[in-house]
């Protein structure tokens, strides 16, 4: 089994960044290939219908469905901006959205967020499971928000909070169940 | 009294861009003065954080703010895309929200949507709330969408539907009231 | 299989329980068992804690309890009120949470709606998975939104649009396949 | 200026009235006259169209709508439940608007939640602005969620946490300030 990790923040240090790499050691662990990526890789213009019409599809946009074809699911680690799904992540999936057949469609996925706020980013993965849904992505009930992110993590890049991550183990192994 | 449009759609032959023409024929005809912008003035490179420690914010945004500062009151015209807020409107809005003050933050707010859909685009104004509500716009309760906004439109720019026109003169009308 | 059909009306004459009936009989054709079940029969006092620790779980909420238990998964047909669920389905969630384990954690869901308006009833459902989701059930991306629903149907309860008959009955083989 | 507060949980023992009380000791203090009322004295039977048609809107409702007419605004405090709106206040709600004119259409609104959860109520604060945003209410972008709320209180009613509670303070008076 193969599984895409989009980590969606676009800073270096990103926090985000460091739970999708924990996630992407507990998925390994399992015996599953990962595909961990950040979204600075997928990263591109604004969509713009104009230009979708001059030029086609970004090439960012392209790797993008290529990545979505090569695994059998998906997870993004996103931050909440706003009380929502930040601007570049929305972009990216507003543009794969005009390739068809839809590349996330059918596919499984499962969202997590790491947020420095005491709330974590759960407000921004309720957000973010609409414009999946909304087109055949069967998005896991389970989503994982890591509040206070920036003492959450030990310099090995564990959680100090074993209980947190033991969830984040069965949540994975759930998630690996489901798709199977 | 001066307000600010954005129609929310980066296409020139935009059907929001359309209805934003008209909400500020109907704004002049009340004497209300009209900053009828397209987001594309404001458009930008994706929000990062390392960019705006290194560089602080992007021109685009920079004059954003000096158009929330200079009106007394600001419409959103946006698409839905994937039942949510277009990505690159979301940037914009994210880039905005590291200027403090925020400079939307006690604004009056109106939203708009045109869409070739049955149904509208108000799933997506509905989700455009959250991002303002959160920091303190008052978003009107009112909301307008407009939808198989492709055969809307008469040629001089008028709708079609005189019913439906009447209710946007109305809802403009008691946006104004409240302003004041 | 066997599967609960959950019509959310408290009206005899309803839409939603028509609706329901329309979706009992095509899963029949499909060999599936189906328990056509009216919220009537689950309709139940407002959830109190004080009433719980009194009494416990009232008699309408175990049958409820039983039902999920004896079937393989389940669909709602919902009326949205005022944009949301209505009150009376969310207090039988409500009361049903209560119960553990969650007599609907990890079963598959499918959500549906009727409703005389011209956007249908589909505010209500993205609103409905909220609570489902929540609690581990696997709300099927697909669902189906009937507008216009007061003249939507043929004397023998048929959908007057056969394309949109036919895309509930995708929809319900999908969903079919789904829990296989 | 008078104002109605509805603390929306059943329970006797409740940590929403006891922030609703906290509250209105606030307003009073502001020279705010106070309507305190819990959800109890609203509470009804289900929502059902043809018991509309038979024997009207419930007294209970009718007393709601009688509130709504008396103040000049209202507050609500609500607990969430599964990430929503309470059923029985949904409920309410649902009966009133059957009132035309809809007797909140046009008032001020400011909500409040209690949470035992450490991420507050916020969640069912979002979905609770939606049915009342839909018909016309001016719901305060502010919003106040008190987490561990179990453990927030001292004897005498005020919270432990004196930076909290300036904030509830705050709001408070930034709400009276927009009525006004």
């Amino acid at each position: 089994m193969k599984i895409l990790i989009i980590t969606a923040s676009l800073r270096k240090a990103s926090l985000n960044a460091q739970l999708g790499q924990l996630a992407a050691n507990f998925l390994k662990e399992m015996n599953v290939e990962v595909d961990l990526q950040s979204l600075r890789n997928f990263d591109t213009i604004s969509y713009n219908g104009d230009i979708e019409k001059d030029k086609g599809i970004p090439a960012e946009i392209d790797l993008l469905k290529t990545k979505f074809q090569q695994n059998d699911a998906f997870i993004i680690v996103s931050p909440e901006y706003n009380g929502s799904i930040p601007g570049a992540l929305k972009n990216v999936i507003d543009w794969a959205s005009r390739i068809k057949p839809i590349p996330y469609a059918g596919k499984w996925a499962y969202l997590m967020s790491a947020s420095p706020s005491l709330s974590g980013g759960n407000q921004a993965l309720w957000a973010l499971r609409v414009p999946f849904e909304k087109f055949g992505t069967f998005v896991h009930p389970n989503m994982f928000s890591l509040a206070s992110a920036h003492e959450a993590f030990n310099e090995d890049g564990s959680l100090k909070n074993k209980q947190l991550e033991e969830r984040l183990k069965t949540q994975l192994k759930q998630f690996i169940e489901v798709i199977k």
